[in-house]
């Protein structure tokens, strides 16, 4: 999982949890109808707002971007020149029991193996980028409706909370807690959208450039691969998708 | 009916529903005039802010945009080719008695049976197309305008029963439950735009792009059938509408 | 005027003034100074807003907008065609006399009676047509301009109220009142913007889209009554202006 | 100054005044540290958000917008016919002592009776009218930003005002006028915001477009001039830079 | 640091500090649980939102903007023509020594001293120029992001002391406290999204700007001192990087 994203979302549950911590304990911030409410009404209306396997595929591409343990674009330059090597000097086949640990590098050289031409090799790989776009795309709008919707959820269950609470005011004692129950929703809205959704949604959409330059080096390096570039002429093709500060990195390291 | 729509609006409102009863039960949440104040509010602003003709039209589109059993992307493929091939052995005119399912291939199919030329059908097909395209944005604009201005509505009813309430203060016991009423208009308005109007809108546009799609498809199809394509070459034509993963699910069926 | 405009008004200030009546009559909501702040100040921001003739223009404009019985696209098809005919029989000046509804497709034609170059007029023509567009364009901008303004004022309003109620709350019993009408300034903001001003200013942009349709089949037209084209001529030149929908509504009837 | 704005801002200014005299005078709405408050943290804010020298130049800008008696486009049409004539007449050094109302027209004339080249008089009209865009494009960016900092400013006010109420609840008597005072940096934000900053950022745009459409009418007379057309040809070329209304109205005077 | 960001933060703070004071001393509002919140909780989001070494890079480059001593488009020009005479009389090598204040013009010429050609020079010069912009723009959006983020982490803290609040009528005396220090995270957050956060991300955009057209600047001067043009030359040429505005201010010095 992404590292930013863990540091992200436990420093800021975190920080909060300290906060009811430091008044009254976690206890009374904790209401599962609260929770139901706002989680399910949120999640509900993105049935209405998309169909169902999209809605499902929405949630799979969020959290499978999370998971993927993307090649960033430094590491690419190596893995494609020692593969390029080994073809050059042992030939194509030799690639066939290599261990590719980018799995859209390895998909694109096994298909070379399999003798397929440079060019059906590369829309094919051209059509999984752009399926893999329009999947991130689909999952961001996702948690930007969500991120909409959460705070209107919270809203509808505070006004809820009020209603019930102003029908009751013959005992005075009760008003209070009543009242803080309502205003839980409204809280819980809040988080969901500042803390999870908002956030993640954007980090999809920079998730989406960043691998979308990775897998656009990986359609170039296996198209080297084939060509039987060799590993100079591959290193300075490569260096082209590296922005000034990521080639400096790489030259100091 | 859309399925997503129909479990989105019943889980939206029932989990809505569930936390009434949980509270007080759902009676203090149903006042009538407040749902007419709400909701005819909307309704005729509706009609200020487009013609009646148009109003009724969004309105209309709406309800059949979810109605409309359209046939899927890849439905649509072994349906055409069937057709092609029918056509190829009997001859066009053998398609006359057919029942075909969806209804715009049907009548792109009738057109051809009844001897138009390839142009003329295409450019028919094309102009109900964009008529169809023009029909949901009226309808999808239609529901975005009603999303801004339930909570509107919402809000002056609210504004208007705490009005009552101020003036009337002589007897405190009656404070409660009028505030009470007159935070439902709030309520209604920010159930109406977040649980129905808005999400329909949204969705309304994706339906657009699908059928949009399929129709597109059909075309195609109609096209490929009157010039008597074997099922090899329909096959490849239509495949390339499908995305790669929609292709793939078709390829695993 | 506008048949929509005056239900959607009407049902709109109907409902409220409804929703008023069944708590404590409508007198309690009319308060003629809270009325002068926030529409007084709203057509006073409009000023240092736009220059002074662009707001009377503007304001012009709307109005006109409700009163200008315009010529739907199906009616300006028979219209033009009997006006051709005239012309074909009788000779262009047949038609000094006659007695034309829509009032840009009159002049059109008087200026063709009156020997101008086909050229020149439908210079003329577009000259006025994109003259109307601008008028329409300002009067659209500044009720925009007021539906965000008319909210701000009614705030405005209500702080006021609310800093006089504050600063004499010796008297317990003024307090609901004095917040009742504090809270009128509100209420008169969200309806001016929401049910009068927002609803307006996208009518006008509905309006330009339409009127500037009609007109261009009016240009056609005269283009094709100078030109002398026999009525199936003109006929199959309007109807490529219908969309299909409009098309099949015709044949019809 | 521009008429409108000064009917603008008295008559806003005017009816907040004459709402708060029917109530309770205006002296209990005057807090100077509340001004302070939120003029000078809009300020303050002016300056993190622009250089320093733009910011003065911003609202340099804006005071030089009111106060610049541009010439109409009406009136620009004889006045450079009347040059030309003279020009014609006279030869070109005749307009070297003339008193011409219009300084940008001025500035041309001037440069072309010191005998520079028409291209060269050209090119320095249009950069000074680039500037002239410029200047009035940081003027209204300025106070654009000043409309959206002022309500923050009122709240942040707001909201330290209720602190120290709140913490000082012995007095039940100085809860009042203190949360009145409280909220006059809200109603001082919303004020400035709307019936100042608000409205003159959008005035800076439409003075942009007016005094671009009379600048480029300058430009075109100046090439006439040099070039020696005769005062047909001239309004004839100029009549092209008014909108047909403005056309009817020159016709009509 | 720049100046304006300097004044406009000491002036924006000191007014509320001021403004602190005036009512009960600073001590009250200040509440460093509440600060953790609202400014941990923003930054939490941010490692949400963005991978970590992008939120690093953001910041360091928010930080760098400030301090960077960049040159004025004025003070390029007698900058380069020196550099330029220097090279023309003592020869390209004599500016090996020299100290050039502008460390983009100095790398520039650096590159030149050791015998690059003018293209690979021009291309190295302007890939770092868009790694400039690139760094800035995703300083900005960062802080575009945080002030969005911290009025929602303030609203969350209120929430949050609120519901304690609410939980614990039984003192009264303890009532006014504890809302007062519920108000401190929203006052937070709005202190810092339109005093820091917000003016601090369009200053950004703003600088880079200016960076920007200084930095092209330079890249033509040093493209002018290896073609070995004349200071007359290259004045001009630099010249038409400079508004009219700018050029008269360079004139009357």
């Amino acid at each position: 999982m992404d590292l930013g994203t863990i540091i992200g979302l436990v420093a800021g549950f975190g920080l909060i949890g300290w906060a009811m911590m430091m008044g009254s304990g976690i206890m009374p911030f904790v209401d599962v109808p609260s929770i139901i409410i706002v989680l399910g009404g949120t999640i509900a209306a993105c049935f209405t707002y998309q169909r169902i396997p999209n809605v499902i595929a929405g949630f799979k591409c969020a959290i499978q971007a999370f998971l993927d343990k993307s090649t960033s674009k430094a590491d690419m330059i190596p893995l494609i020149v020692s593969l390029a090597n080994k073809a050059r000097k042992e030939g194509l086949v030799a690639l066939e029991g290599e261990q590719i640990d980018d799995p859209f590098l390895a998909r694109g050289v096994r298909l070379g193996v399999d003798g397929l031409s440079p060019e059906v090799i590369k829309e094919a790989l051209a059509g999984e980028l752009s399926a893999l776009k329009e999947r991130h795309d689909r999952g961001q709008k996702l948690f930007k409706f969500m991120a909409s919707t959460a705070p209107a959820m919270g809203l509808i269950g505070t006004i809820i909370g009020l209603v019930q609470m102003l029908q009751n005011l013959a005992d005075p004692d009760a008003i209070g807690p009543a009242m803080a129950i309502a205003l839980l929703t409204t809280l819980y809205g809040a988080m969901f959208a500042f803390i999870i959704f908002g956030p993640i949604a954007e980090k999809l959409t920079n998730r989406t450039t960043e691998e979308t330059a990775v897998k656009k080096m990986a359609i170039a390096g296996v198209e080297s691969i084939l060509k039987g570039d060799n590993s100079m002429v591959i290193q300075s093709k490569l260096m082209a998708f590296l922005s000034p500060e990521e080639r400096e990195a790489l030259a100091s390291e």
